[in-house]
């Protein structure tokens, strides 16, 4: 098996992985210290999260946690919740009056299947069960570790990271930010989760703070190659390929790297963006072919 | 000074304290691996927070803190934590889609005084803050007691607790709940919180179990007493008094247990379970008398 489809059938068995656990977390079995849980609330949840993504986070999450030697059924709920906010952020950022998209995936949005309220309130629950996942008992770390991970991850969401960014992503609708502006919103609103992924392995794992930050400047990197690629894709591809609409940021005139520089900078940019998450892993040898046909993957993917 | 007096001062004094720390923590500067704060939405943030509520979750989470020996000043983060999430979620319950109100407190709601995007995402920065408060460094507690704080706090906040119980409340406008299923949505809508707040100053004193659940007990009577005198002031009171929009569960068709049972039932009712919030403290002597007058403050309250 070459490099490439070794590192789809791993894609793909982590997102199997990730999705059951999931699916088993949200049953209609309320856990200790919860009263009912309300059957469309959670079948709304479920519409959110069990939706065939590609689950690139947890896979980060579990693949950085793997090559530094940590647990790895502790990783996979770390996944697990880090997918809920995500997860979370697409059901809010699809309302009415935010983003205003009726499918996504090919799928209906959680406020077209269900309602508006309905959609408000299942990523509310996303939101506050990812601090659930990670705390719970059956997360198996010594509890320092799972205290910064409780952290990082609310960083990483909240206001100094992906909600602030989706805030001045809306606000870049009728002010153009300058490049610094768009380099911050996007370093927040899809940035902050990918490098909280791949750094999450590392606390996961209890490494050295030099692992530590060197995991967090991969997914830096990481996160870069993935917003340009989004960028690149917004103006090439169709929107069937993407299960979502496409053109939407020419349509409302938002500036992006892509429109300042052109696709070429873009690509060659992205380029050398894999290089340097390349050179980041180089002294975790072989164990971290994986996590690079990754970077190389989130550069060059198609939807 | 009679105890009433006595418990209002105390009231007055936990929620100025209360909010100097939420102010100074929803300040412009951003924490460590926050990236920076949206000066939009971090203002939307503190009007949805900083609006002169009178604080009655914090304040039970400081009390039951001291009466228990526990950190004065982890129970104040622990209350403003918790503050967070009870004013993400009038934030939340005020948009068009859910409750549509546009006046609380007096004053124009988030989304009418910024954008309902805005509101949204204030919303679930503050959810998310509410966690980061919990678990960072500042809030010095034992690790185990934080982490379970983060624990009883998602799952008072989630699905099987106060936004299951907003499912559920907007459920009940179409289709009416029998006696046993408005006490399961008030459990949830409102109780859960009120449980928490005197069940975690417990877990910040690192009190024995017995005594955790002794706090728990009397949360609950609290949070029943509470929801009872909300019912009976929506029949009784003027919105001038309550700030917010009154009648509104008459004018939706909404059933209550005082619609059920009538304003006798409730008046002694509502007795009956300040008696047996009372009795329940008992083990404590005298330092329990701030507690016990809160909750004829809640059984009793006009607005």
């Amino acid at each position: 098996m070459d490099r490439t489809s070794a590192f789809l059938a791993r894609l793909q068995d982590n997102a199997t992985r990730t999705e059951t656990l999931l699916s088993a977390l949200l049953s209609d079995v309320a856990f200790a210290d919860e009263i009912i849980r309300p059957g469309q609330l959670l079948a709304a949840m479920r519409h959110g999260v069990l939706n065939g993504g590609k689950r690139l986070r947890p896979f980060l999450v579990i693949e950085t946690a793997r090559l530094l030697g940590g647990d790895a059924a502790a990783a996979l709920r770390i996944g697990a919740a880090l997918e809920c906010i995500h997860c979370y952020s697409l059901v809010h950022d699809d309302l009415p009056a935010m983003d205003d998209d009726d499918v996504r995936r090919g799928q209906p949005t959680v406020h077209i299947a269900f309602t508006e309220a309905t959609a408000i309130l299942a990523g509310d629950s996303l939101l506050t069960f990812a601090f659930d996942i990670v705390a719970a008992p059956e997360t198996t770390l010594p509890d320092a570790q799972k205290l910064d991970l409780v952290l990082a991850l609310a960083r990483a969401a909240g206001i100094g990271g992906m909600a602030g960014g989706q805030m001045l992503d809306l606000a870049a609708e009728t002010t153009a930010p300058d490049e610094a502006g768009i380099v911050t919103l996007q370093a927040m609103k899809t940035g902050a989760l990918i490098r909280f992924a791949c750094e999450s392995g590392a606390i996961v794992a209890g490494a050295p703070v030099e692992d530590r930050l060197r995991l967090r400047q991969f997914g830096e990197k990481i996160g870069l190659a993935f917003q340009l690629a989004d960028d690149l894709l917004d103006l090439t591809a169709d929107a069937q390929t993407m299960g979502k609409a496409t053109g939407k940021d020419q349509g409302r005139g938002k500036q992006t790297l892509v429109s300042l520089h052109g696709q070429d900078w873009a690509r060659s940019t992205l380029s050398r963006l894999i290089d340097e998450a390349s050179v980041l892993l180089l002294p975790y040898g072989d164990g971290s072919d994986i996590l690079i046909e990754a970077a190389h993957f989130v550069a060059n993917r198609r939807n």
